[in-house]
């Protein structure tokens, strides 16, 4: 499957030649993230939840406490939204008007389901952990019988999709162009500081997984 | 006022003890963003569409091209959900289940209308330029006329919100505190890059507003 299911619900109206269906884009965007936006409907209201998650292949994991009132609604099978946006900069114009961001965003719709299978529920909460922190699982104490007890994850399907994006430099308007005003891009990134250790840390030294993070790459 | 209303739609559930709804927090954390994620129901299907804001007293205000999808349903009074995430650090922990995020979040629920008095839509606009990128409204030409038909501005009342925080190293079992694994906290923090000047730029001096970005502040 190289597209993902072409809807009118995932149709990008607004700035179409922003819009791409394209499955390696799509999971290109996701794989660059880690943090999403869920979106879900109780009693009439929607709500928006920032959390984590992990994509494996066509299926994309988030978690939680077994007891969250977002989990535990979606679970149900209800109808979501899920939303990765990440901000490359600030497209500065001579006008007001004209200014925008330069961003990779990514839609997916469809219906959440509980994962039950014990290996499966394992593989997904070690895909989440790798999505935040690579290499970081295999450093730490793997979660015991009742840490996953307590944790629920569910899983939606990667079918219903697409991706905006917008890239380059401000797009004024002709006659504006002999404005004088500064134009360009402001590029912007997600960078890692110094790292602070814990104070009952028995180890000093720094791990690879803590390292070496950065946010720009892709698992291709 | 300095609480905003509290309902049972806005009750921090899980971790009550990173729950508030105190105006001044809620404030800081929207006045420190750019980006909200909006989280609207369209034929019973819930959408979450990143987008920029701007906070103006009791407030809050969006933009978009008037033929957009999200702001024709979100002019119609229909309840939305508006949330802010700031990401401040991955929280590394000696197992795989304690790890978490220090974030700070708001989610403010409520109805959208159309913002129709010229005056405040062009307040409105400014506000949303000036979140993004302080100053630069000063800097650039002003909307005209048929720029502000073309832009629809939505507002929706800061009354029922709250926020959520977590800060801090990782909560770690008492019986995991001596396993030889690294623990403490990566600070993330978004960051512009070297400007980058449009190839018909007349100018070549980077103004304030640029060369002194920062996301790191709050507007008291």
């Amino acid at each position: 499957m190289t597209e993902t299911l072409l809807t009118s619900r995932t149709t990008v109206h607004r700035h179409p030649e922003r819009g791409t269906h394209e499955r390696e884009i799509i999971n290109r965007i996701l794989d660059e993230g880690f943090i999403c936006h869920v979106g879900f409907v109780s009693e009439g209201q929607p709500y928006v939840i920032p959390t984590g998650y992990g994509r494996v292949g066509d299926t994309i994991y988030i978690h939680g406490s077994a007891a969250s009132r977002m989990l535990r609604n979606l679970e149900q099978g209800i109808e979501m939204c899920l939303t990765v946006t990440l901000l490359d900069g600030l497209v500065l114009a001579r006008c007001a008007f004209s200014h925008s961001m330069n961003y990779r965003s990514v839609v997916v719709l469809g219906k959440a389901s509980l994962v039950s299978d014990p290996e499966e529920k394992l593989a997904a909460l070690r895909a989440i952990s790798e999505q935040i922190i690579p290499g970081r699982w295999v450093e730490v104490r793997q979660p015991d019988t009742q840490e996953l007890k307590a944790t629920s994850v569910l899983k939606l399907p990667l079918a219903e999709a697409s991706a905006k994006i917008r890239t380059g430099g401000p797009k004024d308007k002709e006659e504006d162009l002999i404005l004088s005003v500064w134009a360009g891009v402001l590029p912007l990134s997600l960078v890692p500081g110094t790292p602070v250790e814990h104070e009952a840390s028995v180890v000093h030294e720094v791990p690879p997984s803590v390292a070496h993070y950065s946010r720009a790459k892709t698992r291709e």
